[in-house]
């Protein structure tokens, strides 16, 4: 992002004024189109909000914009030659478009974090950048005569991923599967989202758990599903219920993420996953596992998925190294029958043309490397010791405030607000205070829980973090 | 893909058993699912189809398998434990969803190129292996620390390579833009997809080019949009055809490949650029402008796009590095008005969280190294080179039955074939042969057409493929 030069002779509101100037002709912004407020445009700039208040005023003296009282400042129609032409209407067409927006509050997170960095990050749901396996990756990329061919890929994905897979899913997850069962995808959302596209139509039913990650997705309503709640427990969801979803509704696949859950951290019980694979091919209902965390079990005994437990292939397994290893890679991966491979796969190649090769053949060197064992063996050790600081930062800056369940695993803790709060407000006074993390209503919960990624501030920001946020919570209370 | 081992005591058919009914227990065929007919998989395989009849005998023998006269041979349903269990009726499943799979004969060209790697590949739309900057990107990979930060990536794209392509846009193609302006990709396939999902609804009517490459591409119709043709001539397409659309159906969107059109391989008349944009402009209507191939110009001085000429910003500009320089890294861009761009980055983020920073990091630094300029002047030889080969074999092995025009640039020839001919026929009878191309139907064209891409062939290749490819041609007359 551009801005302004304090040492340079020009002031800073004609800087200012000259760059808005170029970005119009530059097309940036169309005439007819909303420029950013005073304040925000101060705020990214970093300037006074009367230096922007001067630039925009030189550039209305000049005819370029115009502002009127409650609609803003947006570029002049006029200005641009005589004879009428007319720009298109941009606006209508980013309203249009079966494709919902992504939901307020995560924008709003989004936006939050690129305008201020030093913000306390609770709320990415990554590593952080010092738990990646990047010095390894570096050494990986610079020890091989890198790439050989550069062409368009297997659509279902880089033929050697493929294979490490087959060993990799053996080894970890107890998952026999063949080459040809498994398609690569850039990670779990892509998975979803295939499934989304390709495998339901609009007016089907689904069942996710409740709460549950997924209700932060517009993608499930952009599909034009309808979605029912599965309750979670301090076990998990209950398989019955998938049973009366059916009956009552007819769903048409269940989405479960049993290990570790997001947002909950919960760990579906050994019982209920035999019942719920009885249930499912009783009905000859899909289910969906999403198992992103598994790895990252703290006591270095992850639970085995549902997956390596399905008698008859009712389950469609989903992984990715987003969580394990670097969200930033994009490897993901899928493993279905072959002729759902197939399908996702043929729909893939229309919308991207399938995947880079390059981040393939790093996470297929990556898997087979002696770098990955000690890579996870750090990795469980880090999330554990901030998970602990945490939990002891929680308990002294909110003794009476809070209640959660503690997390063995993954990257996340579902923190109870005792008292009754409102969700906006508690973001907004912590991110002024200078630290976020996600409101729970964004997982389809009620009001008055709260997702600490403990997994994404350095360990030195956690208490700090926490003391912002508990100050952050006693004002609005 | 496994081969059996003929060197191993056990007899081929028992090994082609024991691995069927191991992919069967493993998920890849689930209970009900269709196995691949003994043709195919005797050609997949490479043995006889007697010996494929032989292990499905031994399955069917066991119960594993059932054949029915007709329908093929399945997985059995009822060897699977005495409860009764359903397994999902997959096959229902991938016949749902609102995505449409891709065209009859571009499954069967993968298909064949899969089967048959020794077949000569006029059909894959892409550079030879040779012809990519492998050595460079390579160098450039092992010369660097190489990743610094493995996370999520902005949205938008990967900072420097916005920042690259914000200069390689000014040099190269003329226009002047601004990084907020640009939306990174994984190429053109990704950026038409992004457009046809988020910015147009279903119902919508959208004109395209006739021929033209998008017929090929199913995404039109998965996103219910309503196709309209431009016929093109020797100038390109005529700007009043696009007035008249607009007035008939409402059109609102035009997509237009004026540089090296594939798969025609015309430029697009100065003139009628001017009296297109003017019609624009006069009904607000936005142009999609894809151009992938301009900085191939066999002269070295490549048309320069509409965008550089757009007075008002009706175009959104689609580039990419496939086909100057790598499919395989899956980088492309997008220039649009940064209300546009940030609709569709927050709509790509739910569809996949963004690109891998990796190929990206290699496409920034690739366009702003001392390899590009050279490479790219390496590249405009070898097509032309490969250009000239193939219109000499053209002459010499079928020279009253064809006729093309010169393709000044692009990667393709496109062909007339002047008696009638079946395409289905002459497809298959190529591929029998050897070679491989794509009939000129699925670009929407009526029969009668071949587009030849040479760049893909070595240039050994290239004579023998069309000696093959005519007497194709001259058996199925």
């Amino acid at each position: 992002m551009w801005k302004p030069d304090r040492l340079s002779g020009r002031t800073l509101y004609q800087q200012i004024a000259d760059d808005i100037e170029q970005r119009i002709s530059y097309g940036e912004f169309p005439p007819g189109s909303l420029l950013p407020s005073e304040r925000k445009l101060a705020e990214q700039l970093g300037v006074n909000r009367s230096t922007v208040i001067l630039a925009y005023a030189e550039l209305r003296s000049l005819g370029i914009i115009e502002s009127r009282s409650g609609s803003g400042t947006r570029v002049s129609k006029y200005k641009w030659g005589a004879t009428p032409r007319h720009t298109p209407n941009w606006h209508r067409y980013t309203e249009g478009g079966s494709f919902l927006p992504n939901l307020p509050f995560l924008r709003r997170i989004r936006e939050a974090l690129r305008q201020n960095p030093a913000l306390i990050d609770y709320a990415s749901g990554e590593l952080a950048g010092d738990l990646a396996p990047v010095e390894e990756i570096n050494h990986l990329m610079s020890e091989k005569h890198y790439t050989s061919y550069l062409g368009y890929d297997n659509p279902q994905g880089y033929n050697p991923l493929r294979e490490s897979l087959v060993s990799y899913l053996k080894q970890y997850r107890g998952i026999q599967t063949t080459d040809a069962s498994i398609l690569i995808t850039s990670g779990s959302q892509q998975s979803l989202y295939l499934i989304t596209q390709c495998l339901l139509s609009p007016g089907d039913a689904v069942a996710i758990e409740d709460p549950s990650y997924y209700y932060s997705l517009p993608m499930f309503q952009s599909a034009g599903l309808r979605l029912f709640r599965l309750p979670v427990d301090d076990k998990g969801v209950r398989p019955e219920d998938i049973r009366s979803l059916y009956k009552k509704h007819r769903i048409k696949m269940v989405f479960i993420n049993p290990n570790y859950q997001n947002p909950t951290g919960l760990v579906l019980d050994d019982e209920r996953r035999i019942e719920l694979l009885d249930v499912a091919s009783e009905l000859g209902l899909p289910i969906v596992e999403d198992d992103p965390f598994s790895l990252t079990a703290y006591d270095g005994t992850p639970p085995m998925p549902l997956k390596s437990i399905d008698p008859i292939g009712s389950v469609l397994y989903i992984g990715s190294l987003s969580k394990i290893a670097a969200s930033g890679l994009r490897v993901g991966w899928m493993v279905a029958p072959h002729a759902v491979v197939e399908r996702l796969a043929d729909a893939r190649q229309q919308m991207d043309f399938g995947l880079s090769v390059v981040p393939q053949k790093v996470a297929s060197q990556f898997l087979k490397s002696p770098y990955f064992q000690p890579h996870l063996e750090r990795l469980r050790m880090h999330l554990l010791y901030k998970r602990d600081l945490l939990i002891e930062a929680l308990h002294k800056e909110l003794p009476d405030l809070v209640s959660f369940a503690i997390p063995q695993g993954g990257l996340h803790l579902w923190c109870k607000i005792i008292p009754e709060v409102n969700d906006n407000k508690l973001l907004e006074e912590a991110i002024r205070r200078g630290v976020i993390m996600v409101p729970g209503s964004v997982y389809g919960s009620d009001s008055g829980y709260v997702r600490f990624t403990f997994a994404r501030p350095s360990a030195e920001e956690i208490g700090p973090g926490i003391a912002k946020f508990a100050a952050a919570l006693r004002s609005v209370l």
